[in-house]
């Protein structure tokens, strides 16, 4: 509770609503303290489409995707404000009319193609049955082709904004999906007036005003300086896609935490919220985090570690970071340049392994003890001293994001004897991780904006010999976020500014958001061995990853040739 | 069945007695065709002492053994004559006075200090609490810092004889473990009368004479162009070191296959045999096995692979090839000179990987299949076309043996991504010995001596694909013995020769040993991409092993001072 307690406000609340990849979440925050008071979520009917169009209706029979495809029903997400929001707001207990605002936070790159009116047009009748008038969710990846020629041409052309993003587009994000959308459905992409970020879109559905995100509009959409890729650039690509960014992508922006409207008659009717109170502009889950864990300020690095981890980091100048996601104007608080970079695979690597590599006796001992065998291969690894398996990993089961950006680098274990246990290359694995966070730390110090604090929020926190490794690897305290629904209760953050009852998001913050301050202090003797260690990892790091030796990429062309000669049909030499 | 048939041969039997690590093994052998009639197995009654000297008498209480150390009694060796070798003649139905030989192979190096007449110290009153009273059989690893010394003053004396073992002297051999038997019980030393190889002492147990055969003089006990290293070398390893060779050490050498005495009357009745009928010399398990595979010509290369691989071959020239163990005159077959070369990890780092990196499911769905977890991990893996996983692995978790000759290197595994399988990293460990047998054929060929054939033997090669992998991988047809008794049947042949019942090994081999010549071809389709594969394999050896990057070592540096550090007990500082 503040210093200063304001009589009143604790009667104020706000909703915050979080789109995930299988669910959205809506807690009920206090404004005056950040207490979450309830909370429910909803799961989409539909899931993630990624094999069958099952969004389809039954007329038109199976509807098959290719592989790498990733699909979703915008219909989802409207079902998770007509239930989750209700059920969250039954949960706390509280008069819906003390609620004087909602914010939303979004997956992203998330994309959907509308009509002028932002109907999608997965609903316009004859088109229910074309894959591509459907939500392209942030893991549709069979943009990949239309991504490289976008790099490719960039690279060529020398254009100033590929260094804003490590030297590289992602195929998740809109340009990508977009020309891949034009290139293989030259129809629907005629049809499409708009083509929309999910978190505009479900604003747009609240409040019925189209406001673009300075989030996802600089990460995700390429918009630097004011300006998206030209119309010569684009044309480059496809002649037909000269004008998209022009067309079909511009829209005024609007401030992270300011108002994008007031709550429709319609949206308040399937949210049971008073009609006309405050919509925030959209947002994206990493990015709000940052102010649930009152990281608003230059130098305080938020690190959300789950099955991949982000990193966000807020500045007060421009400098380009060899190998970051990006960095944007007003991309995290409005007024700083918030930095995104990434480790592409982290809780999914450890999963990957209890899944594949473990023994049916470690199983059963944490079966045995009620613990998971997460934990449990934890506690037996860090029985011994650091350094004691002799093991050295690289964490790049999926690629390496930040700071190498190449995702056919793959993974290493080396150092292996007879006597090396599960135990020992789990732990490997969950030090490379952090060596991955070390060297992006080192990467932001060398390029000038160094970072002063290392918070984590995200699933993985609950490893607490994980985050005392990652204090003592990176010889910085950890910081953890206080709250189990950081994104959520980053956007209710988000909702209090646009609703007037804080002047910013940092103020909003420092009152609504939670943060355990140095929960982990580096111990010098391990972090001696670490170093050590970390000596090791760079060194196969750059030898592998910079060009030292280029197997992996061979290894992954060796793969892809065999695999398609099998699956090629024989040609019969007749006489 | 020879072409040739000589009345009454067919009556006439040898015995085979193969000392393994664990249990002897006696084989009845019909000396015209080399048919196995019958054979027994004996396990020794204290196996391997490792922590407890089992063997003492009760009334010294418990006996603990240091780390590394590896005994045996040698009563137990004398408990196979007595009770194998009469079962085997039982199972057999022969008639014991048909039995015109026998002959013995044992592990090596494993040594034995005993009395002018062969008694082991063990069994002198007042030792047989004392430890290095015992056999120190082969794979006791305590005599690592006396092996140090002796390569370091031997490369620094630029011994001529260190380039005929590849450079480096290993601990396990005659000169390392008597050094340390010097040095750690000097009172022992000095009762010490001769320090015989076990596969010595059994044939004098035997016949009652003392012939030191020329394979284990040679690989194991230096002995090169007549003589042993110099007094003034042992001089400087240690003073009363100086005329260890010459007192304790030397005696009058026996050719393999040669006649080393007569039957003893004790052993024609603790055997049931004969009196008198021909003891052959002795000689070691993976030699022995190269006439029962009838690999007694220059270029046969006769792999033995088990836990690890022993490979075996003869030439007519006598080269100095990098990081072999040893070449010896007349080591395999009198006349010719006899090559060895080693992997110190084969089926041991596979049975590693299921015993510590396979879950349950497999092991649940190989038990239904009523196969090994071997086989079921093989016929998956085998299921994908070559290069389909794509890795890389290093079989070095026992080290590298040959050609790189470093105990001290570790295993690695590349290329893995959160879709890699468990039988697809088995898959690729099988490979990784298939490349590193393919980097010791192609020094052996690059030093002067071509690989003309490659023969396996050991409990390797019922693995079918496995087996096509090496023939794939070294682009040879692939022999096998046909034989699952492949060192007791070479004792058996060696036993005939020396019964006189053929003029050499070479002509024994021919009649008695048993090959299934080019059991596997090469094919083209797979040999082509396994070589990019090895390629890949040699880049990661030349890079760890060679002295590209010398992480490993430095890995067991930080393990091994991290140990220390934890075992030392803390000082207090107090004011």
């Amino acid at each position: 509770m503040n210093a200063v307690f304001e009589p009143g406000a604790g009667k104020k609340h706000v909703i915050g609503v979080d789109f995930g990849t299988l669910s959205g979440r809506a807690v009920v925050v206090r404004v005056e303290d950040g207490a979450q008071l309830g909370s429910a979520e909803h799961a989409y009917g539909h899931a993630v489409m990624d094999s069958v169009l099952t969004a389809a209706p039954a007329t038109y029979g199976t509807i098959t995707l290719p592989p790498d495809w990733a699909l979703q029903d915008p219909g989802d997400y409207e079902e998770v404000l007509r239930r989750a929001v209700p059920a969250a707001i039954a949960e706390a207990g509280i008069d819906p009319a003390t609620v004087i605002g909602i914010a939303t936070d979004f997956t992203a790159c998330t994309m959907i193609p509308t009509l002028e009116d932002g109907t999608p047009l997965s609903r316009v009748a004859g088109l229910e049955g074309r894959p591509h008038a459907y939500v392209k969710l942030w893991k549709h990846h069979a943009a990949q082709p239309q991504a490289d020629r976008i790099n490719d041409l960039a690279a060529e052309r020398r254009e100033p904004w590929l260094a804003r993003y490590g030297g590289f587009i992602s195929s998740e994000w809109e340009f990508a999906k977009a020309l891949q959308l034009l290139e293989e459905d030259p129809e629907i992409y005629a049809l499409m007036d708009r083509w929309v970020e999910a978190a505009d879109w479900i604003v747009w559905r609240l409040c019925g005003n189209y406001v673009r995100n300075a989030c996802t509009a600089g990460y995700k959409g390429i918009l630097q300086d004011g300006a998206y890729p030209s119309s010569d650039f684009l044309r480059g690509l496809n002649p037909a896609f000269a004008d998209f960014a022009q067309s079909k992508l511009a829209q005024p922006l609007g401030e992270l935490g300011s108002r994008a409207g007031g709550l429709s008659a319609e949206a308040a009717a399937w949210t049971g919220l008073p009609e006309g109170i405050a919509v925030a502009v959209g947002n994206v889950d990493a990015h709000v985090t940052a102010p649930a864990a009152k990281a608003v300020d230059p130098g305080q690095m938020v690190a959300i570690m789950g099955t991949s981890t982000c990193h966000v980091m807020s500045s007060d100048h421009l400098v380009e970071v060899p190998g970051m996601c990006g960095v944007v104007d007003g991309g995290i608080v409005a007024g700083l340049y918030g930095y995104e970079a990434g480790q592409s695979g982290v809780g999914d690597i450890f999963g990957w392994f209890i899944e594949q590599h473990v023994p049916e006796r470690y199983v059963e001992a944490a079966e045995a003890r009620g613990i998971s065998v997460h934990s449990y291969l934890t506690e037996l690894a860090y029985a011994e001293p650091v350094g004691a398996h002799g093991l050295v990993a690289l964490d790049w089961h999926s690629g390496n994001r930040s700071v190498l950006v190449d995702h056919d680098l793959s993974g290493v274990i080396l150092g292996q004897t007879l006597a090396t246990r599960p135990e020992q290359e789990y732990r490997a694995l969950l030090e490379a991780t952090a060596f991955g966070a070390r060297i992006i730390v080192e990467t932001f110090k060398a390029s000038g904006v160094p970072v002063g604090e290392f918070i984590v929020a995200g699933g993985l926190l609950k490893n607490r010999e994980l985050m005392q490794t990652y204090s003592d690897v990176l010889r910085m305290p950890v910081s953890v976020i206080g709250s189990d629904q950081g994104p959520a209760l980053g956007s209710a953050i988000h909702a209090a500014v646009a609703a007037g009852e804080y002047p910013d998001i940092r103020a909003a913050a420092a009152a609504m958001g939670s943060l355990i301050r140095n929960a982990y202090e580096p111990q010098d003797d391990s972090a001696d061995t670490y170093d050590l260690l970390f000596a090791e990892y760079r060194r196969l790091h750059d030898h592998f990853g910079r060009g030292g030796d280029e197997m992996m990429h061979r290894l992954r062309d060796i793969r892809r040739d065999v695999l398609a000669e099998a699956a090629a049909p024989r040609q019969e030499v007749s006489a």
